[in-house]
């Protein structure tokens, strides 16, 4: 998907959030606001946004020297789902349709988005939670299962910390051996590496792996050999978030776009409304099925 | 007052928020975006926010041809305004203190404001009246009443149309043979223009001049002589609204500022809280009585 006028405004939003958090030093946040201001002014729309947003991070983690500044949102979105888990794992179980509710709970999680929001707590994950149970969610559950059941090798590319408890509630009902993840591979916004991955025992269940970039989606020509084989080798893959949608929405590859639409611009490349729970197939693979 | 990095993407959804109601053109849309984005990059801080606004809205009539986006806005607001004039003026008249309600009416007439909002139809202003009687107001009426009456020459600067009924309605509470009004030279945004004040019948009750510059705000450097005389020699200055704000909080003249506030900038400015009904006389004048 390429980036649009309307992701600009976007862009310098969350610059400044970024920098109100990681910094009180004004010349910092003067420098970096002028130098983004100045990028954004010459980006090329045909990139999708996770490539300016990998940039703004970029220039704002060598400005400042912070390698990480949502660890702690991170840490404490993983603690809170993780809290939930037993819980959230008896209601999978116990419902009519453990697969649909792993799923609609992994939805959710998805709102657990720092690119999305400037603030996140326990009282808005369980939010999240509740509507998760009762917005509607329009899938093609055959077609879903039956391409899980024929793929020989899937790729699970996860979106944020937090969410990745949810992930791996949806990745227990789904048949694991067959299963890999993958995680950002340098921290950006409040994306999940390889540490949320261990903290909420993925890395204990299914084969883990980072993409080897710093992008809040997937951009192949800057990710690692490693990830570029899975990605080219997987026979489907199950895409989570907004920034993954975005890089992939014309990637010719079998891919579910799960997500919650968070924006306009994605629920007008979508043809839905934002806050909509998304369950579907990508059009450009020959088995379009939703 | 000087503009801050918070102030950045508020001029980038401003100018996102123009450009989608002036032109489908994206070519137009994108370079002016690119430009002001540029412009932005390198502004001078030092500069009070409605002087790169003034430039937006430039840029954005040069690329367009258009000279007054805002009109229907701007005659929308006043007509339905005067629609209230009767009753308004009813309530003023048998309320316990006239001015004190007059005043009222017209700090919450300034949330008629499309700076700082993208859309505003005859509802919100009902909203905004209805506020208007339940805010607190902090404000000083003996030193009100006292400047007003010793002061000889008094310059009433107006801000947006709609709110400019309002304003009448103040006016005629106070004495009109010592008052001049100024409105804006040129269409800015939704301010107040020569036709706004012919339209709601300002000109027929107090003498009304230009300020012969395009701002949303003051800036003598751009204003005609004659409004430069007349600011210069007015005795006191009754500034409405945030962007007469953001230009004179340094101007060492006696000034009260009469406004709702509408952003988290100016609340640090005022030290108030965003939604407070301001009326406060500027700290730099030495009789300084807030």
């Amino acid at each position: 998907m390429k980036s649009y006028l309307e992701c600009v405004p976007c862009f310098i939003r969350q610059t400044w959030d970024v920098l109100q958090r990681v910094t009180g030093d004004q010349g910092i946040q003067e420098g970096v606001m002028r130098n983004v201001l100045w990028a954004v002014s010459r980006m090329d729309l045909n990139d999708p946004p996770p490539v300016m947003s990998q940039y703004i991070h970029q220039m704002i983690r060598r400005k400042t020297g912070l390698i990480d500044p949502y660890k702690e949102i991170k840490e404490l979105s993983n603690r809170v789902v993780l809290s939930m888990y037993d819980r959230l794992k008896e209601q999978i179980q116990e419902s009519a349709d453990p697969l649909e509710t792993a799923l609609r709970l992994a939805i959710a999680g998805n709102l657990i988005d720092m690119g999305a929001r400037s603030h996140i707590d326990a009282a808005y994950i369980q939010d999240a939670i509740n509507r998760a149970f009762v917005e509607p969610l329009a899938w093609n559950r055959e077609a879903f299962v039956t391409e899980v059941e024929q793929a020989g090798a899937i790729l699970y590319l996860a979106d944020n910390a937090g969410e990745i408890v949810f992930d791996r509630l949806l990745i227990e009902e789904l048949p694991m051996e067959k299963i890999t993840v993958a995680v950002r591979g340098y921290p950006i916004l409040n994306d999940a590496t390889m540490d949320d991955a261990r903290e909420v025992g993925l890395t204990e269940i299914v084969r883990v792996m980072d993409t080897g970039a710093a992008a809040p989606g997937i951009v192949l020509s800057d990710s690692s050999e490693s990830f570029v084989q899975a990605f080219e080798e997987a026979d489907l893959i199950l895409s989570k978030g907004q920034g993954n949608y975005e890089t992939l929405s014309d990637c010719e590859k079998d891919i579910f776009f799960i997500l919650t639409v968070k924006c306009p611009v994605i629920a007008r490349d979508l043809d839905c409304r934002p806050g909509e729970m998304i369950v579907r197939k990508n059009q450009h693979s020959l088995a379009s099925t939703q």
